[in-house]
């Protein structure tokens, strides 16, 4: 469906439930808010299925939507999720019977009864803007924030690669209309807990650097985890560290789970060597720069094991 | 002088020269290799004073537009520089000659004969674009990547406080216009060099904290800068850093120049706290969340006489 489509089929409906996806993401719960928030102005009701794994910077945008235990929703939407694996344990029950699924992501697997889907998005919120402003001729500030919340959080504050003049466009139009961006780029990009700035300083005095200097190797240990008091949320993305460094082609994050003998392995490549192929060699996968593994050895272990492997899977210069 | 009469002003006449400030950043390599090309377009004579310690990365901004030898202006134009204090040692000889200044400082000292100056830029690329768009009816694709690197650098990619809806705006257009933005933000933004993560590591591990944890202070000494072989694009933007954390309404930011005698101070804060304020009791200046001032006095001497005015400007809670 288009965006046209897609705001005439909401008007012609009611009492609709948003579902987000498993380790929901800014875009995820900015969208499934703004969504709730659009469609309630309208007149309709509107709530988004409880997702016990929001974290708290993200609780904001969309705690005043939770549905209420017995809700009986109408229909069902499913936004920024690509496919059936990626639904929260708890919407499993509503796979067979998705009525609109709102996506960005080009691998969507068309799932849903009707799906309005365009892969040109950076985020999933720039599709929601659009389908909110034919819906109700413009957007609150309450939605204004959950978008800008959406479309800042996928673009990495518009610095990732995803970024583009309409995403921009977009942002300039939502923060008109009152998105309190100064407030939520602090929020969102500018604040880093100390815990965070402790083990980011471990990480970067702790970098490994082989191959000349083309792989860079961090490890997050329990004992730094500890020491530092670093929560999840305080390491997120902290993965993307080695790779971000000048002419390192892979980087690797190899973090200590429940014991010194489980670990997971985050790789990250460039354009020029495929991180799912290096991962596929220790039965992981993902994405071609972004992708991971886990095993139950030591770290120094699974260094070693890398070590060994790694050259096959660099361009020889 | 506003937009529309400096356009008039610049079409009514030739040969120009444009002076950025000492130790420039992107927005005034930007602004000034923006302007010059811009001016170029109209059929212009135009130049750029070389300046010395442009940084490399910013060096493909401007280069091609500095003055060669001899080279005799009929008119001095200075772009982001608010003050004498700023004007680099080669553009000294100017100082009672420039013509025009384009500025985006509220604490512009309006030292030029005309000045326009519009103090709710985020960047004094946005002020340029719309003199170039009022100069040349629209801007090429090489104009646009020069905008580009002076919008997003002052901005932080649109992260900084000081971005507004008219930022991102300017931003899309300019990107709609050719700017090459994916490029510009692996360079400007995600990539680090070995050198930098070492130093920020260093800033991370040496950060202190005041007063409850809402002051924190980092040093940057010689010594640092020798042990990490970091260079000045290394420490780009380093200032930002104490200021980023969590509940820290002051941050601070003290630098060992040409001696252990020799020091400049940044200093970022939250909305709540004034850096003009405090950075003006040193006889500095700038914005009022980013301000700075010099001293020719020791680190552990300033932390000192900083740690007895603080009081003066954190609110009490």
């Amino acid at each position: 469906m288009t965006v046209a489509e897609t705001a005439i089929w909401l008007k012609a409906r009611d009492n609709f439930l948003i579902l987000t996806h498993r380790r929901p993401d800014g875009d995820a719960i900015g969208c499934a808010g703004a969504l709730a928030q659009g469609l309630r102005e309208c007149g309709k009701t509107a709530y988004v299925l409880f997702n016990p794994e929001t974290t708290p910077r993200y609780q904001r945008f969309v705690k005043d939507y939770w549905a209420p235990d017995g809700y009986n929703p109408e229909l069902v939407i499913t936004v920024d999720t690509a496919s059936y694996d990626l639904f929260p344990k708890n919407g499993k029950d509503y796979i067979d019977n998705v009525s609109l699924c709102i996506d960005h992501h080009p691998s969507n697997t068309l799932y849903a009864q009707s799906t309005c889907l365009d892969g040109s998005c950076a985020s999933c919120g720039e599709l929601i803007y659009d389908i909110l402003l034919s819906l109700n001729g413009g957007i609150s500030a309450i939605t204004a924030e959950r978008l800008y919340a959406a479309i800042s959080t996928d673009t990495g504050c518009f610095a990732y690669a995803n970024t583009t003049a309409n995403t921009l466009r977009i942002a300039s139009l939502v923060v008109e209309a009152g998105a309190p961006q100064k407030e939520l780029n602090r929020l969102l990009f500018r604040t880093k807990t100390r815990s965070r700035i402790k083990i980011e300083g471990m990480v970067f005095s702790g970098l490994e650097f082989y191959f000349d200097g083309t792989v860079a190797i961090s490890t997050i240990t329990r004992n730094m985890m500890k020491e530092t008091g670093a929560s999840e949320d305080d390491i997120d993305d902290i993965s993307s560290i080695p790779g971000s460094i000048k002419d390192v082609l892979v980087g690797v994050t190899i973090r200590e789970l429940t014991s010194e003998r489980d670990c997971k392995v985050s790789v990250r490549t460039g354009p020029s060597v495929n991180s799912n192929d290096i991962c596929a060699r220790f039965n992981g996968g993902g994405h071609a720069m972004a992708a991971g593994f886990s095993l139950e050895e030591s770290v120094s272990e699974i260094k070693e094991k890398l070590l060994r492997i790694l050259p096959d899977h660099i361009p020889k210069s």
